[in-house]
């Protein structure tokens, strides 16, 4: 039971007895039991909002390499789809929603989805996999920050590099993000604390497009809504032991305002460094990340110099769970995966 | 006369008249009259290297607005162009190389341009809108930075959102973009300096994929290489008295490290505040930037506004160059763009 000590008791920067580590998208498409998987069960819709399918993917790393903790297989996008908006993957476009929003009236009258009802597939998936890991490992729990959900709805159609249309509403009617804020906050309380009661042990919020913004636009559609979702869940007895991390990518310069909000973790992305991040937030947050995913592209040798020098920037003392900076790419060689856990449990904590 | 100055001026971190303003992409798609010039030169290629279209094309923006600086129309990707690798662009998927690198051997092979024969295109260029302007505004001339370059040629086909091939090789042959550099930095040295000969009075080098690399890459691929061009382009008598400018996008958390670098200003992109990149440089180097470019869809109050927290941000004092945080998009209304600047020049300096 180590190891499900080690990930929870380094989000709460305790002592550990070996460096705890996962990796976002730990579960996918490097994976060939994964591509034998989703080929067999049609879409990636259908692995997703089938619970045994999901329950299945979200094993699969945890079985084959020694990973710390299990992450939910579910999409960011859930809510909105919750919601009504159709989420679709159409291959080399990414994700994107049939319909998408550009009326305040039209923001207004989304449902705020009843996670028992609406989202009963990935609460199902919670309820097998705590199951199946039988208190072995803690599962992560996750939903997508508001922002970045708002970005996809406004966008609509997927494949645009930099939500050209997100960005002019942010710009030209920023209450409009405002008002999906005003859904998407509570649907994401709801959402998170629902998950915490089926049995995640931790929850982790994806901001994925924090960098598109100006500070100003940082603060109102990905601070405050951060905050409160944090503040209410935390607040809550079905999640106030649950560690939670913030994932802000490409918002290495709001170090210092993420880290206090009141999340035990902040997830850090490859561009910026631990010990900076960990000067801006004075060592109050547990840091979690942040190996460039590429390096899993390097011969095993240089992977493994890749780990030790971000265990060295972070530097001593406890508070680190080792993570990518960003998902695991499908074109990853599983063994290198297993070379990075080797590393990370192989230095000293 | 007072433009001119206040360009070059505010660039040097003197006492201007009124706050210059040029925007990045100020020549280009939203503008009616380079949609009818391209249409009638062919494609972007024809207009690039006919210097008489170049030279029409730098002059449009300057001629409907009231802009400080004109800024030569070339692209950054004329370098490794002129090495031979065959420069495309293909309509949604960006500018892409018939050939790419993947080996030490073909990098090594690769021939340093000499400007004036291999990009006499862009020289003379240069030289005609030198004349045209006539000491009315100054010219600025621009490279793409080494780093921006090398990701363009290790990746080849274009459309890849995070440089995948790029990036792998930044992990697994680290050496393999250093032998790009050691090309790469001698032509933007020489390709500079033929500018500044030509006529250009400011230099401007475009990092434009800086947001790519771990703390680690960013100091070996982005600031060992433009720190060494700076150097030696400051070091030659036809570009000593011309202010340098490095724009180095998706790179905040850096902005200490490039401000020391010894060019006069930084390109700041819309995701960080002013304040905070003055605070970072102890206010030793002047700062261009950083309006969201997505603000020129908003309607024209909320427009000027935007243009006023920018101004607010900066803060009082000497060294701010109003500009975009990155380039105009092609959906905006020149209207806009007009309001732009005439918000800047009546703002208080």
């Amino acid at each position: 039971m180590s190891s499900r000590h080690d990930f929870i008791r380094a989000l709460r920067r305790e002592p550990v007895t070996r460096r705890p580590v996962w990796l976002m998208r730990q579960a996918g498409r490097y994976l060939p039991e994964y591509r034998a998987l989703r080929q067999h069960a049609g879409g990636f819709l259908d692995l997703l909002k089938n619970p045994d399918n999901a329950c299945e993917v979200t094993l699969q790393p945890v079985r084959r390499f020694d990973l710390d903790a299990a992450i939910l297989f579910a999409d960011i996008l859930t809510i909105p789809d919750a919601m009504g908006l159709g989420l679709e993957f159409v291959a080399g476009r990414g994700p994107l929603f049939r319909r998408s929003i550009s009326r305040l009236t039209e923001a207004r009258a989304l449902p705020v989805p009843d996670p028992q009802t609406d989202l009963a597939y990935v609460l199902d998936t919670v309820k097998i996999v705590t199951q199946e890991l039988d208190g072995r490992l803690p599962l992560i729990g996750f939903a997508g920050g508001p922002w970045t959900l708002a970005a996809y709805m406004l966008e609509g159609g997927g494949g645009a590099r930099e939500f050209p249309r997100a960005r002019a509403v942010v710009n030209a009617q920023p209450e409009l993000v405002e008002v999906l804020a005003a859904k998407l906050v509570p649907a994401t309380i709801a959402y998170l604390l629902a998950q915490a009661r089926a049995g995640a042990e931790a929850l982790m919020l994806f901001e994925s497009w924090a960098g598109l913004l100006a500070p100003e636009g940082f603060r109102r559609h990905v601070l405050a809504p951060l905050e409160e979702i944090v503040t209410v869940v935390k607040a809550d007895p079905a999640a106030q032991d649950k560690p939670m991390i913030l994932f802000a990518k490409g918002a290495g310069q709001h170090a210092a305002a993420l880290g206090g909000l009141g999340a035990e973790a902040l997830g850090v992305d490859w561009t910026v460094s631990l010990a900076d991040v960990r000067r801006a937030t004075n060592n109050h947050v547990a840091l979690q990340g942040n190996l460039d995913p590429a390096a899993l592209l390097a011969p095993e040798d240089a992977l493994r110099a890749a780990v030790r020098a971000v265990i060295a920037d972070f530097g001593p003392g406890p508070g680190h769970v080792f993570n990518l900076g960003h998902g695991v790419t499908p074109d990853v060689d599983p063994e290198r995966v297993g070379a990075l856990v080797d590393e990370v449990h192989g230095a000293p904590v």
